[in-house]
This record gives structure tokens, C-alpha cells and sequence, in this order.
């Protein structure tokens, strides 16, 4: 191997595939494009993770989507046979909650969700008071002669993550609790441009509605999920490993990939999702993990 | 005045008033927040144009807001007493349709809308077919396994103005045709973060879509309404006036002012839309208008 292919990173092989696997204790794991497409299973994801599991690596799963809880996840999980605890999954929606946490946010204050179920239902296993979300999604806004768009002079935050109820109600109320209540934070659970929300396609991600409220706001908001360093920090203080010893495991080059070497963890690129290897090769790209395969299924069978 | 003062502009006093109105063929116009704001006029905005056509002068109204046509816009003026003829009005929706025009955009492709009535309007009296828009508004994009969310491939530009009824399906559908149909086109009537849709308070304007799109495509569009030259380019071809010879008045710094500053016109900023008096005399504001004053009236009362 020349320097140049060197510095893009490794390809998985069978000559490097058992170093990497004894030089890991947790392997973190994005699970769109990765461990599924959309509500379909990828080919032999669910065979890595038992072997992996086998060789007692702890198996951590960090996913950029907020549409659901943890515990929802965990049903997810299952549902596609492959069994996983509550406590093993770091979503955006749990990051967007514990953030709030972290700060103290003041639970008298209420949080506007523009987003789905899975913020609401963390925010409330939080001890926060979530408002809109699904409920506002068929909420319409009209432009009335002398009538005032009434909203919540309590609400100290906005969440924004992926919404696919996302309408005009809830932009103009997002918007007026950023721009009208004294400190209102702006949070968004990531800003993925796209995701597979299902299996065939790509969707527009939390990145499309982050940005509508960017360009209403004029602000910028804070990023829990990744790239953003915030899961991470949260991540290490409860396992207490070292990201020496860590290896993130993505489809995505500006979100997993960024997150993993932000952290210091090694990192595994998979071409099963959003980044193709051509994308991968090209000499715009300038993120670069330490290894790269075609799906996760090759750790198991290069070994 | 002192140096300071002369560099952020003049206030408009009954001592260069008439100055103003001497060297001045031709006023360009905002509307929303300078002439009405949502549907009620501004007081003495129609003593002031009466004013200024009795002298002689042409007037010309440039709107950023693409919910209507230009036949749309004429309709709105006499109902609030004005009459304007439709030569007159520069939309957004029509500098949108003039731009395919201008730029020889095969009539056999077809162009998506996300926006309202009035892009659709100008769009078909250009010669262009327009899908999406208003009809779109009422569609669901549902996640569903197995089952491909279809678009036109024969869209060949996607043109996003303020749009009431935004939701996840015209979101995705437009996205698809920026990232999948080659040479696709991403055009933005504008970029205003809000406007007085209402005359009781500001609403997410057409910046809130066009950053949803940027933020799902990664992609930056092509602007045709103001701070854009394009509209000015358009009326100096077809007025022959000199810029030095035209005012523009308006109420916003970033889109107005700008707007004529770039074209070399001389600009005055009224108080009766968006700019507040505070935040124009804020030292972290650097667009500077010839004139500033309250209100349209001014020019009448101080003459």
C-alpha cells in the first residue's frame, strides 16, 4: 500500500481485520445504513454483532435519528431479531433530553418539539413538559387580518429533529419561541441532510427542518447528536473506556466517521448506506477512517 | 450633522426633502411593510404615491412576497384603494418565471413549485407548466417499506417562494429533483427569514423553505428576488432610466436597501416594516441608506 492510499485509510482485509477486532472493548455502532436500511435488516449485520458480542465487545448503538425513544429502538431491535437493552442505545432524541439535563434546564419551563414521538417521550422520562410534536402536525396557520398567532410565553427551548409532519404551524411556533421568549435555546437533535427512512430512498433528515428554522431564526443552534461531541462526552463518562480502545462504526462520512475521530475512537467506514465508494474516493473528500468496507458483515467473514 | 451621522444617512427632514423628490425620475417601491402591512395600509402610504405621481414621477413596486401574480398584486392594490397597473408590480414569482425565460429554459421541461398561487400564475403566462404548489399541499409522504416515493423526472428547475402549506411530501419531492434529475435547477424567489403576513406580527418568510431545501440538498440556489440584481437588471432593460435617477424605498436593510445600493440607486429606509429605529442605529448594522425615515407619509408632511 502507497502513502496516498495509506492516508485515505485502510480497506479491510484479512490481514487487518483481526488487529482491529483485538484492539477494540466497544464498538459503536450508527444504525441507519449500517445494521438496517429503513425496516429492512442489511444481510449478516445481526451475524457481526453476535460474533462480535461472542468475543465480549460491548456493543454501543449512537444513531443521528429522533424519531423514536431508546425503549422504542430496543423494540425495533428485537423486532428485526436482534436483541439489545435500553441502556446500549444512544439516540439524538435521549442526547436532545439529557442535554437539558446537563444544563438544568428549569423543568417549570416547557420545551416545544418540532419533531416525533421519540423527543416527547425522552423529554418526559426527563422529567421536562414537551409540547407540539405529532400534535401540532395537523395544526394550520392562516394569515388572518387582525388575529395574533397565539404561543407559549414559557416555552424555554426548541428541539428540532426529523419531523415528517413538519407544516407551517410549527415553523411560525418554533420561530416565535426562539425570536420572542427571553434566552430561548435552540436545540437540534443533528443536521443529517438525508437519511433512509425507508429502504429503496433517501429522506430529507432533521437537517432539512434545522435549516427552515436557521433561515426564519437567523440563529444557530446547538447540535446534540453527531458529529457534535455532546453523545460522546456523555458516553465516556458512563462507560469509562478509553476511545483509544473504541471504534465507531458508520455509513456516513460528515456525521459517524467526524464523530468517532472528534473523539479519538478508530473508526470503521461501511459503504452499505448514504457514502458510496466513489464519494469515498474522490479527491473532494478529505474524512478519512482508519478502515473502509463494503458492509459490516466483512468483519466476519475476512476473519 | 457630524461625519458619523452623514455615514449611516440622513434623516429625512423638511430641509432635503425636496431634494430627495428633484433628483428622483423614478420610485422603487417595497411593498409589505412600506405601503401595507398584510392586508392594512399604512397610514398616508396613498397620500404619498398620489403625491409623487401628481409630480410626475413613475413608480414602480418590487416585491420579495411570491404568494401572488402580478395581476394578483394589482387586484390587492385597488381593493386598498391604490391603483396600480400590472406594469408596474416586479414580483418574485415573476422575476422566478422571467429568469427560466431569460436563461432559454426548454418550455418541454417542466418546473416544481414549492410556494403558492402566484409562481404557478406567472409560471403559465411565461409559457412554463408548473406542478406542485397548492396542489401538493394536501399530499402525505409516508415511510413505508418496499414502496418508492416517485418523482417527475422531466423536472428540470424547482422554484421554492413562501410557502403557507409547506409539508415532508413537497420537501421530498423537490429534494429528489435537485439531487437526482441531472441539471436540475434550484432557484429561491428569496431569501427573507420573515415578513408581516399578518399586520399584528412577522411570520417565517420565504428563507424558512429555501433553507429546508438547502439544508436536505446541500445545495445553494440560484436568487432572483432582492438583495439579487436580477429584478433590477430586468426593470433597467425595460424602464431605460438611470440608477442614479431612481430611489429605492424600503423597510428591510439586508434585502431593500441592499437591493439598491447594489444597483447604484439612491435608497430610503422607512420604520414602518421591519427595521426598527434601535437596530438600524446599532453599531453592528453596516448597510447605510441615503435617507431613513418613519414612514412613507414623511415625504408628504415634510414637504
Amino acid at each position: 500500500m502507497d502513502d496516498a492510499a495509506a492516508a485515505r485509510g485502510e480497506k479491510l482485509s484479512s490481514g487487518n481485520v483481526n488487529h482491529l477486532i483485538d484492539s477494540v472493548d466497544c464498538f459503536l455502532f450508527d444504525c441507519d445504513g449500517v445494521i438496517w436500511k429503513g425496516d429492512t435488516l442489511i444481510d449478516g449485520s445481526k451475524e457481526a454483532l453476535d460474533m462480535l458480542r461472542s468475543k465480549g465487545k460491548k456493543l454501543v448503538f449512537v444513531t443521528n435519528n429522533s424519531r423514536r425513544s431508546r425503549s422504542q429502538y430496543a423494540k425495533k431491535f428485537l423486532s428485526l431479531g436482534i436483541p439489545v437493552t435500553q441502556d446500549e442505545i444512544f439516540s439524538s432524541s435521549f442526547a436532545a433530553a439529557m442535554y437539558l439535563k446537563l444544563i438544568d434546564f428549569p423543568p417549570a419551563k416547557k420545551v416545544y418539539v418540532i419533531g416525533e414521538e421519540g423527543i416527547l417521550e425522552e423529554l418526559k422520562l426527563a422529567g421536562f413538559t414537551g409540547i407540539g410534536g405529532p400534535e401540532d402536525g395537523k395544526k394550520t396557520a392562516e394569515f388572518k387580518a387582525n388575529s395574533l398567532f397565539e404561543h407559549d410565553k414559557s416555552v424555554g427551548a426548541v428541539v428540532v429533529g426529523l419531523d415528517q409532519y413538519i407544516n407551517y404551524y410549527k415553523l411560525q411556533y418554533g420561530t416565535l419561541c426562539i425570536r420572542e421568549n427571553p434566552g430561548c435555546l435552540f436545540i437540534a437533535t443533528n443536521r443529517d441532510a438525508v437519511g433512509h427512512m425507508t429502504d429503496l430512498q433517501e429522506w430529507p433528515g432533521a437537517g432539512c427542518m434545522v435549516a427552515a428554522i436557521c433561515g426564519a431564526t437567523e440563529k444557530e443552534p446547538v447540535v446534540v447528536g453527531k458529529p457534535a461531541t455532546f453523545m460522546m462526552d456523555f458516553l465516556l463518562e458512563k462507560f469509562k473506556i478509553s476511545t483509544s480502545r473504541m471504534c465507531m462504526v458508520g455509513d456516513r462520512l460528515d456525521t459517524d466517521i467526524l464523530f468517532g475521530q472528534n473523539a479519538g475512537c478508530k473508526t470503521l467506514l461501511v459503504f452499505s448506506g448514504v457514502t458510496t465508494p466513489s464519494a469515498f474516493h474522490d479527491p473532494s473528500n478529505h474524512t478519512h477512517p482508519d478502515y473502509y468496507t463494503d458492509k459490516l458483515f466483512d468483519i466476519v467473514s475476512l476473519m
